[in-house]
């Protein structure tokens, strides 16, 4: 059974950085799983950024929905997957579907697997509850399928931290 | 002197669950005071949400502004009181009065009466102040009152969690 | 080599009061360096606020650009200092240079400037990026932007602590 580490936090707040640093103790070769697609610029500067960041230990594989599929077919391959992030992958799956209820399907697929799997994982994702409520209907559909997704993460998981001005606060584990 | 409880966190963090376990705790029977009005279909869809989740151990009572004036009526007869949520009430108050420091003054006209209580009292609120700060001139006045009330109840509790990803922060008691 | 304490949080979630009462510990005459401008009537109204909490021992100093310039003017003058705060000094440069890396090159040269200094310093910083990712450009950059520079700060600061609902959880230190 693999271990599953949990990291959530604000934007910029070292969540990316720490989620590597813990890969990087289990050593090469490591997966990492990107879940913004790079069409538009913002997310290819981020993305050019945090590879420029990784070494070469590290193998690239872009996926924006079918993450429970990538992840089981390099199950055992990697020493660790990291996946970066949970929050991109549900933008993804409920701009394709419209349906938060698939969407959170698929997180649930997810955590399913976890216990058939060997190699380590670590999830990046975002805390994105906890400004003003959003106006825009669909702004709160993703907030609140955001809220549940983490909480089944975390739940499933055997450590998680919460990352705050880039310093790691432990949550469980 | 009855017990307080304060829990806060963002949207979908579990806050509801823990409140509902604590409360159970205390045995039946649990008054669960409900400060959303069921006028909006997403409200209706989240109470009945709820409401499905707790068991005939609770009776719901609704009130969207007097919550002093609730918890002062049912002191000595319900094992706990949960309040869900904080955030609502002030809302409600801000609507209705559309003067924050009026809705603050409900706040501590409560916060008054907790001496003077019997009834272990749970509240549930919301962090809302962690995102960029709105444009929309009432969504800051909101944001500040909140802030504030949140502040004037976790002074007065004796025990304040925050719940992040579903999982609890106690940061007092 | 000065002592830095780095203080974050949510709107009114009781950073400033926190701060205030960790640099009256170190005696007068204390610097409080307010980083907002007096132009608008919410600004004005906050400025007072804070400014009638404080008492005869404090000296404020208002720089809304040049904070590296101002620190190292009073270093050696003051029993400590306290800067009110990073956020709003941030949005001064990114508004007056409109490029955040420049900004950013700004909060460098202020902790550069750290193991030169004698005179303790405390930052006032608010978390800004755990809500929802804002349609705004501008509201987008300023977001990263605040997160990079409280990493920053953090990271070469002695002590950090973030505030929830008024209370102190210490990070670091």
């Amino acid at each position: 059974m693999s271990k599953i580490i949990f990291i959530t936090g604000g934007a910029r707040s070292g969540k990316s950085r720490l989620a590597e640093e813990i890969a990087l103790k289990h050593g090469a070769p490591l997966g990492y799983i990107a879940t913004g697609q790079s069409g538009d610029g913002e997310m290819e500067e981020r993305i050019a950024r945090h590879r420029s960041r990784r070494g070469p230990d590290w193998q690239t594989l872009e996926e924006p929905l079918q993450l429970a599929e990538v992840v089981r077919g390099h199950d055992g391959y990697f020493q660790a997957m990291l996946v970066d992030c949970v929050t991109l992958w549900l933008t993804n799956l409920l701009l394709a579907y419209d349906d938060a209820p698939r969407a959170l399907a698929h997180v649930k697929e997810l955590t399913g697997m976890f216990p058939h799997l060997t190699t380590p994982l670590i999830f990046v994702s975002n805390e994105v509850g906890m400004g003003i409520v959003p106006e825009n209907r669909l702004a709160r559909t993703f907030r609140d399928l955001a809220g549940e997704a983490n909480e089944l993460l975390a739940a499933t998981a055997d450590e998680v931290y919460v990352t705050i001005s880039g310093l790691p606060l432990k949550l469980k584990g």
